[in-house]
């Protein structure tokens, strides 16, 4: 097959974990197209494709090479348009990137607080160098300093999930009735969080946790084939 | 003319000042149509219409009343489908949901944290005793003691809009290129907390700010009318 979707891994081959590699799994399977997932090691990804980034996803279609999970979803809308839209028009193309800046602004942050140890523990040995090197330069301390709350930030994490959660007294989906990338955006960041760290620490009565446990029913339980 | 909005006021009749009912009016003029604002007090509210709502913004277009500023954009854009779009399509319809729901979970809260007393020290000598009470009854405490750091909370609401800022990366408005009713629902919030404060308190620098600013610009400085 010529589709192959470049995505990261961990010294366990069958936990792929990264959320930008999620988000590009559901929207290819949102499209109904078939492809290879490859999974590398931070450091194997210059190895592949000539080298053509640094980060995945890397999507090839072709002759068609995309990396970035948002420029994948808006090259398969143009591509693929007959295929069910990833985003309902262009308005819902432009306030994905809102949903967009919220989990990177809001969830993100508040899943490293919880998980950045336990990702440290999963990746590669050979990555973990520098997994630990990047990240004590941001932060300018020592890697198991940077967040020395674990429990304080696991508390903390369910009402980064608000705005979800009051938009889900109108729908069922960040797209409505039904899923569009906007859910896939939020799945992505949850879906990291439960594969790190074994759950999503989240209340077993939360309407976001029903939200995500309806994204995992999605495309024959595609996010439950991870454990 | 037959087409009314009943919209909020305080003390003073020319600076109405919910959220709301800013909403309901941009979205009025992102449709170009004409309407009469008719300014009540909470108080006033059960007295027009035939009591039908305690509620504002309250839309009277001939012989159509529609309250609920979401539901006053879906039926605009759905009376006047040949008007500008208000959502650009069923995504954006169904996001603009999300962008409330991060509007009323994150900023409201931010906002009444900040503007509370301000709100109370507009609203008509009336309206005063039910706010009080209704507000005392909410938290429990006296009207002055809910929120006793308004410095702090003036502090900390930039980091509210961190969302927003990420979005404004990649576009200048939430509906892309240019304002949808996701934009009207955010700026609401800040017009709020800008006519009872007299200031959004953000930095100067702020994207944040700079797109507050383009808001204040449309329909010939609409925003810019109340000071």
């Amino acid at each position: 097959m010529s589709r192959i979707l470049y995505s990261l891994s961990g010294t366990d081959i069958s936990r792929p974990f990264s959320p930008h590699c999620w988000k590009a799994a559901m929207a290819l399977h949102h499209k109904g197209l078939e492809f290879d997932e490859k999974l590398l090691s931070f450091t194997e990804i210059p190895t592949v494709e000539g080298g053509v980034t640094k980060l995945v996803p890397l999507l090839r279609d072709e002759d068609t090479l995309v990396s970035d999970s948002f420029q994948i979803a808006l090259y398969l809308e143009e591509t693929y348009p007959f295929a069910p839209s990833l985003f309902g028009g262009e308005g819902g193309k432009a306030m994905a990137r809102f949903v967009e800046g919220y989990s990177q602004s809001t969830i993100h942050p508040a899943i490293s607080a919880i998980a950045l140890m336990d990702i440290y523990n999963m990746v590669a040995p050979a990555d973990q160098a520098h997994f630990r090197k990047t990240r004590e330069a941001m932060f300018g301390k020592p890697l198991e300093e940077i967040f020395p709350d674990r429990e304080g930030a696991i508390a903390a994490f369910p009402a980064k999930l608000q705005p979800l959660r009051h938009m889900l007294r109108s729908q069922p989906f960040i797209g409505g009735a039904s899923p569009l990338f906007g859910d896939y955006i939020v799945f992505g960041a949850l879906q990291w969080l439960k594969i790190t760290t074994g759950s999503v620490h989240l209340p077993a009565d939360d309407p976001a946790l029903d939200w995500f446990e309806r994204c995992l029913d999605l495309y024959n339980g595609l996010g439950r084939t991870v454990a």
